[in-house]
C-alpha cells in the first residue's frame, strides 16, 4: 500500500543538517509536551512487582478498565466498564473503530484540516477519507451541515471529528455536536470524536463530550489516550469507547488478534487515574499563557494571522507568504538569527484537497513561555527578510 | 469488517462455567508461559528515572536497535540496525510487513495449519491468506514445492512460515528452507518468517534464520518478538527485520502514523538483552522435560497420535474422536475427574480449509511437569470413556 509522507516529519533532514551546522532550533512542529508525568505514574512503575509481565486481557485489564469508566463519570459522562477497550494508544483506537464499522471502499467524511495520521488509519482500514473544508476565516467552526450532507453516499459510514482538535485548537459547542447528532442520526452514521485532548480547554471552556449526546448510544464511538493528558505518550495507552455492543464485541475481535495492550503501560496509566487535580490546574495555566504568548504574538506579526483556540495545544496561522512548506523549508534551511531558528508544520499536510492550506502553518506550544517569547520574534524577524513574502 | 471468532476464545465461556462449579481447569490452550521474566529486564523497570514517559523514534530507540543487532550478529544473523525497526509486538511486524507489501487483494501463501491470527492480520490488511496442506503424518513437514507453486498468482505477493512453528512445534530444515529460497527467486516473492520461537529449539537442534539463506537480501522478511524470549509478553515489544530498504522505507511510514512502540516496554527489551545464557540452558531444559511428559504421554493413549515437535512449545495431537472441537467442549462442560478438566485447543480453527484438522488439538506446554502429567491422566480418562470416541 502507498502511504503518504508524514507533513510533520518531511522537514526533519532539514532541522537536521542546521543542527549539524550549530543552529538551535525551537520545535513548534511537534506535541511531545515537557511537562512531567505525574509522580504518581512514575511511581507505580518504579514499584512493578510482578516476576512476570505477561499479556493482559485484549480488552485491558478490569481493574484499569473499571477505574476508568470511574474516571468518566467524575466528568458527568456515565459509562459501564464494558463499553470501554484498552488499546495501544489513541492510534490503535482509531484503527479498530475503522475496521470495525467500515468495509474495503467505505468512505468517512472528516471535517480538514485533521490529524494527518487518519490518513494512514484509513489507507490501512482501506477506507476513502472525504473531506469537508473548514476556514480559517471562521476559526476552524464546523461546516455547514448542509456541506457534510452533500457528500454522504450510500458508501459513507461514518464523520470523524477531533474536540478539541488537532491541528486547530478549535473546540465545537453543543450546538455544532447537535447538529452533526442530527445528521448521524438521520443517515445512520457513526460519529467518531477522538477526544485526546479532552483536559486541554482554556478560558473556562468546556469541552462536552459525544458521549453525552442524547439518542446517540449506538452511533456514538469516542477515542481516548493517555498520551497527552498525563504527559506520557510513551506508554502506548488509549482507549475506545461506545455503547454500542455490537460494535464492541466486533473491535474485541481485532484486540484478540494482536493479543494485549502494554502491561507496563497499564500500570502507569491505572496509577495515574489518582493524578490529583492540582496537576491539571497547573497544566492548564501553564498552557494558557503559552497559548497567550504564542497567539498574540503571531497576531502581533504584520501579516499573520491566528485565531485563538481554546483547547489542545495547538494552533494554526495563516502567513504573509506564497507556500509556508518552502517558508518552513528555508526557516532551517537558510535562516537563522543569532544562532537560532524554528521548525514549523506546514498546514497543508493537515488538508486532504489538495492546495488547501498551502500559507498555513500549525505550531504546538508545548515549550516553555521564554521559548516561545523567542520563537515569535524569530519568527517576526524572518517574515520581515524572507524573499517569498507576499 | 468480519472477523473470525480466534479458535482459542471459542470455548472460554464453557471455561469459566466450569471454574463456577468448582472445577479446577488445567490450561493447554494457550501460549502464556509461567517462566520468570529475567530479573535484569525487570530490575530496569524498577529503575526507570526519567521524567516524562515519552515516544521514542517511530522504529525504535537507536540504543536498542543498536543492540539487538548485535544479539542477530552474534547468532550469525549479520544486520545493520537499520534493518530493524520496532514494533509494538511480533503482532505489529506482520501487519506492517503485509501492509507494506500487498494491496488490497493481493494474496499470501501460508503452511497450514498456522498461527491463526495471521488471519486476523490478513483480513485488516485486505489480503487473501491461501493455504497449502501439511500433514499430521509428516509431522508437519514442508508440503511438496510444487503444492506452493500451483498456487501462485499474479495476485501472490509472499510466501509465510512460522519456524519454529506454532501450533506445529515444527522446525524446517536447511534444505526445506533453500526450496522456499528457490521458489521465491524464481517468482520475485516475499517470503516472511516468524522466528519469534527461535530460542526455543530441542533435541540440539538449531532454527536457521531466513536472514541466512543467500541471495535473499531483498526478498526475506523476518518477523521477532521478545515475548516468548524473555516470558515477557506483555511489554509489546516485537521487530519487523529486512535487509530491503525499500521495504523498510515503506513500514517506516506505517510505523510514523502510530507514533512509536512502547517506551517502557523498550526499556525491559534492551536490558533482557543481557540476559545470561544459564538462563535460557535452564528454560530450555524445563521446556524439553514438559514437551516429553506432554508428547510421550499423550502417545501412551491409547488411539492419540502426537509428532513430537523440535521448536516451540506447542504440539498437535491426533486424537480418537469425530471432532476434536465437540470433545474441547465435553472437557469442560461434562466431565471432570476428581475435581479437575484440561482445556484443548481445537485444531480445526489454525486450518484455513474448511473441515481440515477436525479430529486434532492444539496443546501448550506452558505448565510445569507435575501439571502436564496430570493433564495427560485426565486425558486419558476422559478419552476412554467419551461417548464421541472413534
Ligand atoms: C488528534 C490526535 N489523536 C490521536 C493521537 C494519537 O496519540 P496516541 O496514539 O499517542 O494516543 C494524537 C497524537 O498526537 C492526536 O494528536
Ligand atoms: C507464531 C506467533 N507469532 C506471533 C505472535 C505474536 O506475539 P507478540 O505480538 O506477543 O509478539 C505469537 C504469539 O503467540 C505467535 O505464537
Amino acid at each position: 500500500m502507498q502511504m503518504p509522507e508524514s507533513p510533520i516529519r518531511k522537514l526533519v533532514p532539514f532541522a537536521e543538517a542546521a543542527k549539524r551546522k550549530g543552529v538551535k532550533v525551537y520545535h513548534l512542529n511537534i506535541g511531545q509536551p515537557d511537562i512531567h508525568t505525574p509522580e504518581i505514574a512514575l511511581q507505580a512503575i518504579r514499584n512493578f512487582d510482578h516476576q512476570v509481565i505477561e499479556y493482559s486481557h485484549s480488552a485491558g485489564n478490569e481493574s484499569y478498565r473499571r477505574k476508568l469508566a470511574d474516571y468518566y463519570a467524575v466528568r458527568g459522562i456515565g459509562i459501564e466498564y464494558t463499553d470501554l477497550m484498552i488499546t495501544t494508544g489513541g492510534s490503535e483506537a482509531i484503527t479498530f473503530a475503522l475496521n470495525s464499522i467500515c468495509d474495503l471502499g467505505d468512505e468517512v467524511i472528516v471535517p480538514e484540516p485533521f490529524y494527518a495520521n487518519y490518513n494512514g488509519f484509513a489507507i490501512s482500514a482501506g477506507v476513502k477519507v472525504v473531506p469537508v473544508f473548514s476556514s480559517i476565516e471562521t476559526g476552524f467552526a464546523l461546516p455547514d451541515i448542509e456541506e457534510f450532507e452533500s457528500w454522504i453516499t450510500p458508501r459513507t459510514r461514518a464523520i470523524i471529528i477531533c474536540n478539541p482538535g488537532n491541528p486547530t485548537g478549535y473546540l465545537y459547542s453543543r450546538e455544532e455536536l447537535h447538529k452533526l447528532r442530527d445528521l448521524c442520526l438521520k443517515h445512520d452514521l457513526f460519529l467518531i470524536a477522538d477526544e485526546v485532548y479532552r483536559e486541554f480547554a482554556y478560558d473556562g471552556a468546556k469541552p462536552m463530550s459525544i458521549l453525552n449526546l442524547e439518542g446517540m448510544d449506538e452511533h456514538a464511538i469516542v477515542i481516548d489516550s493517555v498520551s497527552k493528558r498525563y504527559s506520557m505518550c510513551g506508554v502506548r495507552i488509549g482507549a475506545l469507547i461506545s455503547r454500542n455492543k455490537k460494535l464492541m464485541a466486533t473491535a474485541l475481535k481485532f484486540a484478540q488478534a494482536r493479543l494485549s495492550p502494554p502491561t507496563l503501560g497499564q500500570v502507569a496509566a491505572e496509577a495515574a487515574l489518582d493524578t490529583p487535580q492540582s496537576y491539571f490546574d497547573q497544566v492548564i495555566a501553564e498552557y494558557t499563557e503559552r497559548r497567550n504568548i504564542l497567539v498574540d504574538g503571531l497576531n502581533s506579526i504584520e501579516g499573520v494571522y491566528c485565531p485563538k483556540p481554546k483547547g489542545a495545544f495547538y494552533c494554526v496561522a495563516r502567513l504573509p507568504v506564497r507556500n509556508a512548506e518552502d517558508f518552513a523549508r528555508w526557516l532551517l534551511a537558510e535562516f537563522s538569527h543569532e544562532g537560532y531558528t524554528v521548525m514549523v508544520a506546514p498546514a497543508n499536510g493537515f488538508y486532504a484537497t489538495p492546495h488547501k492550506g498551502e500559507n498555513e502553518v500549525r505550531l504546538a506550544y508545548v515549550l516553555k513561555a521564554e521559548d516561545l517569547r523567542h520563537s515569535v520574534e524569530i519568527l517576526r524577524k524572518a517574515l520581515s527578510i524572507y524573499p517569498g513574502r507576499v
